[in-house]
């Protein structure tokens, strides 16, 4: 098992997104894949994806390619999608209603235990109810809690993150538009809508652009 | 600049990836940068590097890299971000509420110009009045709209989608968990928090196997 923590960030983020196009693929009844054709539907180099899967263990047969269901499962396991992760959303404003919502009940692979907020009590969602903070420890203890979901104002962000790291968290989704300063062996991925919003923006004034050529 | 058409979807993706990657060498007073360095920073091949952005014009010297200010000049224009672009958010729900918060007033590249939602009226975000959907043509022509993000439930994104295409919109930021149907001009972006989440729950797992190892 510790082959696995070789593997570095760039590679495990693109995991799910090889997933998602084995997902597809498998939808569409493709039994198997090229690294080629893996390379065109993720943008990834095929040198880049024999690399990067090569991290969990060569599951290509050279010449051939790879099985999609094969495939698929391995990175599920390997990502650790094949049983239920519990998640703890703090911070109940707009942000955090709205993803305790999406997430909760639905989802296969997470599991909402929990949502904290500075103010309790508010009705939650699904069944939670809204914690206060200082209940967050011993919930943590008891529910064994090693994901977070952080979606409190960016200037109590890094309190809360050391409460949970305190606590024992291993890894946080943060949307607190802050750094959060966290010891090297907890893992924070923060969520920034930047991106998404940039290629966005690209495409509105690329047409933009030819109109005004027309 | 029909040159710009040319990029595919994959390239014109990791531009924000890059110019993020820019913006933090830049922060740390680094010049110049070879496609090697801002390989490992984005995970991308070099080759891949050198041939996405070739699609623009050849930015780098030869055996001496790119200059960080420059690169991060022309990207700003390729992607139109040297200028800000009007968008609207349609459903003012939750999650509508947070994305107006987050990026009215504060964004430079983005000017939330309307917030609308079936129940119009309720107290809105940053000076913007929540208006009724039935408005949105009307909004759309005058202020000339090209882009939305769109946050209304599930069951109603399509015929929204159909009203934004019908009134000129280019494109769309979809949180709607549905596939849109929109003509090949029209350019969605699902958001998605999938991958995020997965990439988190990899490490929370492998710090459960390690301590199981233990």
């Amino acid at each position: 098992m510790t082959r696995r923590n070789k593997a570095p960030k760039s590679v495990v983020k693109r995991l799910p997104i090889y997933l998602r196009v084995l997902d597809n693929l498998i939808r569409r009844d493709v039994e198997i894949i090229s690294s080629r054709v893996l390379s065109e539907e993720t943008g990834f180099t095929a040198e880049q994806i024999r690399k990067d899967l090569a991290y969990f263990g060569a599951f290509g047969t050279r010449g051939t390619g790879y099985n999609t269901s094969y495939l698929r499962e391995r990175l599920l396991r390997i990502i650790g999608l094949d049983k239920q992760t519990k998640i703890i959303v703090v911070g109940f404003g707009h942000l955090g209603k709205a993803l305790t919502r999406y997430n909760a009940g639905k989802n296969r692979y997470v599991d909402i235990v929990g949502v904290f907020d500075k103010k309790p009590g508010e009705t939650g969602v699904e069944g939670l109810k809204v914690l206060p903070i200082d209940q967050l420890p011993k919930f943590m203890q008891k529910e064994k809690v090693k994901v977070a979901m952080l979606t409190v104002p960016a200037d109590a962000a890094q309190d809360v993150t050391d409460l949970l790291v305190e606590n024992g968290i291993t890894a946080i989704l943060n949307f607190a538009p802050v750094k959060l300063d966290v010891p090297e062996d907890v893992y924070v991925h923060n969520a920034d809508l930047t991106t998404e919003l940039q290629t966005l923006i690209y495409y509105a004034s690329e047409d933009e652009k030819q109109h005004q050529a027309e």
